[in-house]
């Protein structure tokens, strides 16, 4: 089955490979027929992670929360864990054994009648990776405050519409990302965690977030030296912290140096994130 | 270009066209490249209207809506209205000028980040018109009270998750649709707007809804016999009304005669909805 387009699809300079329902294609020929719920009534969910020497990054707790995800949205993932490894193995082997990024797409599936679908479609994507420069590691990034709570935020649905509505505004603050509040407390950045140092505290929002894999990680990796809070933490608290810090499987630990017009702590990444980011870097460097 | 499936699109036993970036294909063959931002970001929009004697339905209504979608998701539409409206007669005909539905999709685009598009894609599809049986229009529907707002609820983004999500939940409680409510104040039902009978007054909820166009018309027709109240309603209220109706493009005026366990009014449709379906019948003959 063959489906016919007049436009291409800009992808990157390098070759990437798909899976999608039982065949390896090129990404750039990789489509998905328009009565699928994705496209419809934006059904669907991701998850996203990368390689660190050929090999995936921490699969268990991807898997598991593809699996959960997968689970609140009341979908059925087509293929058993070891058989998904597998085709994601044979993805990074083909496209030369480099490091790069893996996106799981599990969509609501073709429905004729617009809602009801028998089976989902299930799409693996390698992708590059979109690296962070050492100057923004040592710079940090500065956010805009926006209030929003995603709309289901334990589940990683493709739901990302205020992230794109954002840009312009982000372009012309020159701002690199969104940070979610609601009723005063900060939730999550648009695609990934936030902490908050003060003395040897380590603070992380509790409610509404995505269970990030990189802030599974991070916590694990601070109780050495830090006493560690998951709880609510107001904008307020954020502007006056020590330093704060978002984590994500492509950020790693990066610094938030600016809420809006507000500088944080330095101005700088701090000391306890730059360690933390070291401790990280040693976790992958032998992963 | 052509993409590879190996699944088949399951769509109508009847041939529908499609229209895609300046091609007519067959709704079957069209499919969206993987990169577009409305399956890695659920970001797009649609518009749905049906002809009646073969002709779109209060299509200046719809387009104005639908450019007005289009504007708060930030997306141009790639071509004027009057090329458009010569498409969709040129889609209308090809498959043999008999009624059919319409559908409008326009989403983010090929974004090769996954955040940033050059500029959208924009699809016509034709499809089945799902028509409502003359025993359910007598009978009224049954509905569930589902705590939730739509997101940006004034634009007729694609984001119908809660639908999808509650589909076992209405095959469980042999319901056909959910009510949104929140903080006590319902808004709307999943793809339709809801009108309250008490006396000769008419009230329809006033926030938080999609500005549908069967509801324009309605609030039109109604104007001779009833005084029309655009306010907030609560779920209460609207359990003692005397009657209550959804509207929209393929309901037309439908009965709701139950909500949760509670029977509304006298349990089937009343005299001032029938009156009201009369009338837009009437319209829609001589349309």
């Amino acid at each position: 089955m063959y489906f016919k387009s007049l436009f291409l699809q800009k992808t990157s300079q390098i070759m990437h490979f798909s899976y999608f329902n039982g065949q390896v294609l090129l990404v750039d020929q990789t489509a998905l027929g328009i009565k699928d719920l994705a496209i419809l009534r934006g059904y669907g969910l991701f998850d996203y992670f990368r390689t660190y020497n050929g090999r995936p990054f921490q699969w268990d707790l991807y898997w598991k929360r593809f699996q959960n995800s997968a689970a609140s949205l009341l979908l059925t993932i087509p293929l058993p864990k070891d058989e998904i490894y597998a085709i994601v193995l044979e993805l990074i082997k083909k496209q030369g054994g480099g490091d790069c990024a893996i996106r799981f797409l599990l969509t609501g599936g073709y429905a004729e009648d617009s809602i009801n679908a028998s089976e989902p479609n299930f799409v693996i994507l390698t992708e590059d990776i979109h690296h962070v420069s050492e100057a923004t590691y040592l710079a940090g990034i500065s956010v805009l405050s926006y209030a929003y709570v995603r709309d289901l935020p334990h589940v990683k649905s493709i739901d990302y519409k205020h992230l794109i509505m954002a840009q312009p505004a982000l372009k012309n603050a020159n701002a690199q990302d969104i940070m979610y509040h609601v009723n005063g407390d900060v939730s999550e950045l648009s695609r990934s965690n936030v902490f908050m140092v003060k003395g040897q505290k380590l603070y992380t929002p509790k409610h509404n977030i995505l269970n990030g894999i990189t802030r599974q990680v991070v916590i694990e990796l601070a109780r050495t030296d830090f006493e560690i809070i998951e709880t609510d933490i107001s904008l307020a608290e954020l502007l006056i912290a020590d330093e704060i810090f978002t984590t994500s499987s492509t950020k790693k630990i990066l610094a938030i140096t600016q809420i809006d017009q507000h500088k944080i702590g330095s101005g700088i990444m701090g000391p306890k994130t730059s360690l933390l980011l070291q401790k990280f870097n040693d976790l992958i460097q032998n992963w």
